[in-house]
């Protein structure tokens, strides 16, 4: 259920063509397309015609900011960038969607970033000392401010990029397409992921993740590497290394429940991951049970992986209504239960006088979760088994995922008795750290677990406000902090 | 995917609330949701407040319909009928959506139904010629005036069904509303489903399938006879079945693909008879293989049933968009191909270098299944054995199926071995009809197989068109006709 | 101010073209706009080629309900009839646009009436009795039956109309089409206008109002006489008398207030007509004041009129806001009294420290007056003198004109004096009836002035409800009737 | 005919409540219905609610930017203000919708200017040399830049305008809310129109045109000066009148056309004023005729003034279809002179058989005049006299005002006696510049007939592009320039 769940913020994508026809802004719409479960509030193209940009973005999903001709109306060219944005409360003011297009002496920039800093606001303040001024709350828009200062006297963009990116601390994964080149940057921590593609000979892609590729038909090439800087401009592509050095924390939460499991990130299948993620549960939390089920449809791969490695078979224990969408609306009559109902229902046939084993990929509240139970035992569940494929929540994220105040995380208010009695179930399991660090197999990178452990890859300021993140805060909340 | 499937046309739902509260319009609209499969192209409720009847319909799904305060409109009432409807061509007039509500001299009538009839054309002629009058062009219309001339004489409007029902040939699952009664009637031949359920001592609820139940609260208490009219009043339901006698023949195919997983029909569920589905097709065409995969979603039971029969491991091959919708937009300088390509995709981690089984559960023209098998082999698939659990379409239906007209279907057009090499896969295997009879273990009913056989349980006129349904042709057509 | 006004109901119009081109539609279109006036609630058109009947009609404005290629789609034909609908209360179903189409024996039918009858109510029993339908409750259904049930017998659809008419008492100005004919038709009270006119040689037009000739250039013939069938057919166009013979009753209030000042009824100018009602307006009720100024858009063709006769200056008293459209949203914070300062505001280099005759063409309620008048005060107006161009209305109308409830027009509560005093005026004057019925000079027929005297040209059942009138009744009060 | 005419760009507003109560944005939208006709692209509002900004802002008509409750969720405040803004060319990005809300060190600052500035390349081009970065093409964004570097030394917001002031050439009248202030500037070359009003004691409000006050209950208190700028705070209002000194220089087309006849500016009534161009005109070009007509609705004024100095009756020679608005949809099939015929329509009664005097306000290209008199030729009128109330343009407009290029206005391409023969017209004549000069009779102010005679109050860059405006240049030109 999505509301029950931890949100990423935004997914990136860049193209350049050198032969420059007219698919550049039809393969970014693609590619958001299969970018959209990272962010479903906004999303948005810039089209780049030797210097000349054209850019359409708005609130809503994918094929609805771009239908209406809006695709058609940007026209043809050689570099295009694209953005979906997940936004944890109502966005205010459409400018805050990205790509962010700035115009500055050395000609227009447009740029989308997938993170969050945790030095914003210090940046912000010095900024506004010097004489700049702000309209959005973006880190995309503070990140402009700094490399555009840097282009004031830096020979290139690239190089602007390349002084600029020590001033940035924390998550950073993005695209920028200048009016002639397309340049990709990953954080030096490399919190987020993003990966280089290629179609044919002329074009390179960039992407969050791989899916992304698969939908336009490019092959994969690499990941970049922490604090990579790739630049292509019709010379070719060129990589600027200064930042590298550090080995990658990967957000674990990426491989558990963000990506698509048809994504692969650093060299490790996410599907596969989840299994994993799945197996090692079994092994940490065996059960006697008759039927291993997963929520759909984040909790199937790892209720496979668990029903694989316990021997206890694999069953399909709910239906999705693959009709319930952003527009459901809930009768003002009926409670609210109503709704886990219509979104899910129990195949009887497979939990009846049965011992069910339940997977989910993670617990956020806990109230859908007792929906869910109640579900189960209606259509006759002997026993319910909750096993979730991730450690608890029990701190906050600075890096760009979106969780729950710590009053509201079922983990921080409660323990596992407690869980199990207020989710209704007869036992519960949570995958341990040490084991969820095991399940991206071989992956060429660490992780960052922070939000399990409380411990983070970079220095985190203590005054800053938890969940921290990159997404337009209404103004009324920022202005009142002031 | 879509457009490569059979469609059903429509859907019912029936509520009769003795304490009248205001929860009958939400309820059918909960009912509908979970029907929605059964017809997206229009919709309508009419909630009966002590014999005024409101009504509330319009083209597209049930939450669009029904959003905007539609739902507050229609208010509280005792009776409510709800229908779901698809289209096999665009509807020209929104005055054909269900549930149709006409006036006569006994006071309103609402009526919605599931099926076709054969004898429609006849029926309406009967009827012009004596001074009736047509706004449509449905089955609903012509059931409409059958009832309402024989309750100028009947005593009631039971006995009015009841005179009409033998007047009918062909398919028709139906729920009416009069001011004071709810009636649910079945044809004689039961070809399409449709059960009574309960909520507390007061409800008694009727829908096409049972998932309806689940999605408000309600038990299910037993499908109707085939023949069968049920009538509930405020003194409660009770049973005609003047017309009960004959054995049912339920569609075989609300079994293999129509119907919902989690709903039961006649007793068996339809979850388990897709995988009995898969497991008999293990059996009539094995193969070695290293995994069997099924094409969401709704060969992904079936694929279940032949891993399990075969032995060999079931992996999820596939993962689909879920935010590619009705509103998916192609990029016009795109392929048809990318269509396929942003709706699924591959997951190379569990095909690379693999034999695989693929499991669907149909294949119509064929077009899309060849595009699904490139993914696999782009994934790198080492050999790709398709697998159908059902047997190849190859006559029209005459009782509520759209099926494409004979010179597009891939089973009459091509031998087997051409289908194999026209998608593209090394083997294939269908299952066969003395098979597909027996998946659905347990149902108390026989089955029609006239798509597969030619053969069907009632006669049907020679002259008849193919595809004669029940959804609104549009004038030119059906006036060219006369 | 609208929502101070009487409304009519309908408009109607219809095209022969000999030659078959594909603009019958696109006429159609253009002469609905130009009759928008006379209904903004529904509004539909029927494009008939060679027998075949395509429809589109819809709840809205016409350019809102024929954008987005609703009009390309009805293509081309012969025959196109089209109807704009006023309705007093808000349509509950759609299916009560007109032009109504219905199916019967002998092909398709497609009609559209403007007023309405009388004896709805006992056609539309007996119908029911002979074992008839009803879906809509529109006076034109109950004619569509009628004619219908003619026509079983008749040799011809112009026959069967003709058999019709003397069952119809009441308005009705209609259009029709059957698969090769358009039919025009009065009634024999000619309450209501039905003009016809000619674009070159091949194309024969109806209209309600002559301002749709001059919107598709189209030069009027004549008006049709009371009674009056005329048919066009490929032989060519004839009339059918038999019906004919009565003196015409057109309702006064076509040139007071409905019908647009370009268009010319009976032979009459209604710009010419409202001028006149001003001048013996000025006749009648004489004051000694500085300026006349009118109430826009209706009172100003009065208000020259009136200055004209008095030789009083006519100025420019208010400016309407031509942004206020249906959309208006009242900010809920403030006074209703906002709205009328939103959409008109009072010109102070006209009224400021002026005896000021305010000339409007009609007074309902009187509540919108009130407010008007306080802008004139505010503006500096010294005296308010308020002439009101029609008598004032104290009765009922039976043909399909929608007047407020006794109870609440501000005539039948108040004398002269009391609603001089509850609009806040210096003195107020009303026409004489027997003055309004000289207003349209030359017009070769008599008026029906009911609605000032209580005297129709025709009987009205004493039972009968006030405002009865060809719109769609919502359900619930019609069948709480029964 | 909109689409014939010159468009100005902008109106401007604001409140400010020291009671703060919820009925700031409430009057602010009815205050930008009422200047509505001043721009039709974008609107906006900011609400500052003790320094908390709350911003909508959108492309649309007021009522439809505001409707679904943007209003409401404006919420209260003590200050507010509005924009409404015309663009010549389609807007792409609704970033560049006005108020502008940008944030700095300083806090907040909303701000919405009317006009062009002639400097703003140059200044544009200083700040980006200086590390600024732009997100719109709008002047806007660059007197926000000029004010917020000022703050950084300048004591207080009213100080750090005032400073920025004289960088800033060229045409603004604006509204800025900082987070205690409200403050309204008017250029010192007086160019557009700003006006001061009162509610009660405890608000004032400044607005573009006198018409928005009426519509909220406002009262009148003078006209900025030219060079001044007003700041309104807790404790009351002052004006900082180091810029002023230069007399005033309004656009006479303010009172030509753009301003609604209601208002009054520099204490000339726009009504009289036209009526005023109409007797001039009537001295100038007398003609000997039957009657005088104005094309609507912006040429009515100056006919009635016409036909009282000539002593010809005045008449309605056109009837507006009032329903035709934005949505206006052409029939494909239909030739454009269709799209003047169902917005207009002659009135035959009276112009038949006539000598008619035909008054417009302005003739920029000249298609659309030729095909209203058509109109009148068809509707029988024996002679057309056309008589315009302003002379011809010949000269870009660089202060606000979008006019076509040289080449397509009629004035620059034909002389006189070709002008009347294009438009098919017996005669033709212009307003003379002395005489529009003296129309806006006790205005204490001079004019700016630039676009008329090509002389400016101001210096005109030569290099100038004609037709620099202040609004959204689409990227794709502006960059192209680069």
């Amino acid at each position: 259920m999505q509301n029950e769940k931890l949100h990423e913020e935004c997914g990136v994508f860049g193209i350049y063509d050198r032969s420059g026809e007219d698919e550049v802004a039809a393969k970014t719409y693609l590619a958001l397309y299969a970018l959209q479960h990272r962010g479903q509030e906004t999303c948005g193209i810039v089209v780049n015609d030797e210097g000349v940009m054209r850019s359409h973005k708005d609130r809503g999903l994918v094929p609805d900011v771009f239908g209406h001709g809006a695709l058609e109306r940007l026209g043809k060219g050689q570099i295009a960038i694209g953005h979906v944005l997940y936004a944890a409360k109502p966005v205010q003011s459409r400018s805050s969607a990205q790509p962010l297009m700035v115009r500055h002496v050395k000609g227009p920039m447009a740029l989308g970033t997938n993170g969050a800093l945790v030095n914003a606001h210090e940046l912000r303040e010095e900024i506004e000392r010097s004489g700049g001024i702000f309209h959005t709350d973006t880190d995309a828009e503070v990140i402009s401010y700094m490399i555009t200062r840097e282009r004031l006297s830096a020979p290139s963009i690239e190089v602007a990029v390349e002084r600029a990116v020590p001033r940035l601390r924390g998550a950073f994964s993005m695209v920028i397409s200048s009016p002639t080149k397309l340049i990709a940057v990953r954080d030096p921590w490399g919190f987020r992921p993003l990966s280089m593609g290629r179609i044919g000979d002329d074009q390179i892609v960039f992407a969050s993740e791989t899916c992304a590729f698969d939908s336009i038909g490019a092959t994969f090439v690499r990941d970049l590497r922490p604090g990579e800087i790739v630049v292509v401009d019709p010379k070719g592509e060129r990589s600027i290394e200064t930042h590298c050095g550090r080995r990658g924390n990967v957000c674990v939460f990426e491989y558990v429940y963000f990506a698509r499991p048809d994504s692969v990130i650093e060299g490790a299948s996410v599907h596969m991951a989840r299994q994993r993620a799945g197996a090692f549960l079994a092994k940490e939390h065996p059960v006697e049970a008759d039927v291993v089920i997963g929520v759909p449809d984040s909790g199937l791969d790892a209720a496979m992986g668990y029903a694989r490695e316990s021997g206890i078979p694999y069953g399909v224990g709910f239906i999705k209504n693959r009709y319930v969408g952003r527009t459901f609306i809930q009768p003002t009559q009926m409670e609210r239960e109503a709704l886990v109902r219509i979104k899910l229902n129990a195949v009887a046939a497979t939990v009846k006088d049965k011992r069910v084993v339940m997977v989910d990929d993670s617990i956020v509240r806990g109230t859908t979760t007792a929906h869910i139970v109640e579900l189960l035992r209606a259509a006759g569940a002997r026993e319910v088994h909750m096993r979730i494929s991730s450690p608890p929540f029990m701190n906050p994220c600075y890096f760009g995922t979106d969780i729950d105040s710590r009053d509201k995380l079922i983990a921080c208010r409660l323990s596992l008795p407690e869980i199990a009695r207020e989710t209704g179930v007869d036992s519960i399991g949570f995958l341990s750290v040490p084991d969820v660090e095991r399940i991206a197999e071989g992956a060429h990178c660490g992780f960052c677990t922070g939000c399990f452990t409380g411990k983070y890859p970079i220095e985190v300021p203590a005054e800053m406000p938890a969940n921290k993140f990159d997404c337009p805060i209404p103004e009324s909340v920022k202005n009142k902090k002031k």
